[in-house]
């Protein structure tokens, strides 16, 4: 079972990581750089999580495996770069599989760490979606979770499952699984309906 | 006494969410990008601090209010942006009471947690600047406290009298409400006057 | 020898604040932005692997020498900007210097710690680059150390040694001399040979 999550964790930084060296090969950064993004596009939520919760050393930090998944993502994509970017639309669908899985799993130790309901949630949604936004701040670009697709919500949906769940003494593996489920389709159903959150045109408001 | 305390934490924390929520609706972020951008320029100078000072679950991760009081600035501000904006005059001056707020309820804490006297005024002024820079470092912009008006003097000052009345055994009530007066106070002649930090051209020096 | 090591390593704080105060200058910032950056580029790195390794509060927190070293260099690069600017190969190998024992100084401490070998070389490697990549993030540009040049790596070689040397049982001030002669050297052979990494054109690639 421990081995189960662990394997399914590292599976999630993995997609994570190719994210993060796509955007990086996309910036021309160099080989140092595409590593560096896939590191912190695969831990940075997990990390943030860690450090808010006081689960240190953060697990990324503590475990090479987390590197080692993180590395091969980046050379991966360094190497074979026109079929990452020809792969988008499986990748997508791979990243809402991992955004659902870093949910579930983020909430889950936010409980196990006496977090409160709200709180827990909040850091669920944030193992899922803190990756991303640090491999955008690094490339100088407003996070695209920021202003993008309905991403966060799906990450909210799951993680509010598991909290929910804890509250009632469900089963935790049911109430992970509902999450990570509920958490998957609604971002599948945004990427293919292309749903959006609503923004106010602040210039037509000047 | 400790229940006026996170009565005027969560002010400063919703005072400080609006300006995060106006920038987000500024730069087009979404209804979820706004709300992050409140809780960011609402929390983030006081978890940087608590994190630094070893205060694990930070404040605004334990206790759900802090994420109440950012979310309903944030959405107060998406809902009647046009009047938040016409506001800013006020806005400005209430940010300076949350700076004030935050400046000196930082240095305080630093101190509780056995921080020496320079580092205590140091985390007092981080406290108050943050979550603002954060903010900008979000939108992709340099932040404004660095190259804009005195408003880091102002956080230092207030700081620096708390932390001076601890050396002098002052009453701490006294030497907190002078350091809040004195950074509120400046804060708003700094506005008032135009009054700006120097900086060099080095343009005219290339 | 305790205070050989204080001393060395407020020396390379120093010399990284100088390249964080130039960086601020050039941007315009004031006199606070420019101290800001001072510190942030002298201090982020270690500061960042302390909060990863649970040593709180941080030494650069915890101790108000490496403000005040960071203050220094801020002010001497506002006050002497020209000159500053002028000594740009010297202040090349001096960073080189800095980034050597940063390097070593970091992965010794993660060792410390407790941590692994390959995540002890990523800290090391991270106590060298951090408060470069904040400084550059401060001013929203991608960190250079990201695109350009051999930088990491030597980071990389020299923490290397300093983990390989730990796991033979090498006495300490060997290994870590040797570890930070090589980083140093391979840093000065970079600048002169001007050695890059590699990086994909992925314009050509669309």
């Amino acid at each position: 079972m421990h081995t189960l999550i662990l394997v399914l964790d590292l599976a999630g930084t993995f997609v994570f990581a190719l994210s993060g060296a796509a955007v990086a090969v996309k910036y021309r950064l160099d080989i140092f750089g595409v590593l560096v993004l896939a590191f912190a596009a695969g831990n940075a939520g997990g990390v943030t999580r860690d450090l808010l919760i006081g689960a240190v050393p953060p697990a990324a930090i503590d475990d090479w495996r987390y590197l080692a998944v993180s590395v091969g993502a980046g050379v991966v994509t360094f190497a074979w770069y026109p079929h990452v970017e020809r792969a988008r639309v499986p990748l997508l669908v791979l990243d809402a599989g991992g955004l659902a899985l870093f949910a579930v799993a983020g909430a889950q130790k936010a409980l196990v760490f006496g977090l409160n309901p709200p709180m827990a949630i909040l850091l669920g949604m944030l193992t899922g979606i803190g990756g991303g936004m640090l491999r955008d701040v690094l490339v100088s670009e407003i996070p695209t979770v920021l202003r993008a697709e309905l991403y966060a919500v799906a990450a909210i949906a799951g993680a509010s499952v598991v909290v929910l769940g804890d509250r009632l003494d469900l089963p935790p593996t049911a109430a992970t699984l509902i999450g990570a489920a509920l958490c998957f389709g609604l971002r599948v159903v945004a990427i293919w309906r292309h749903w959006r959150l609503p923004s106010r045109d602040s210039a037509a408001m000047g």
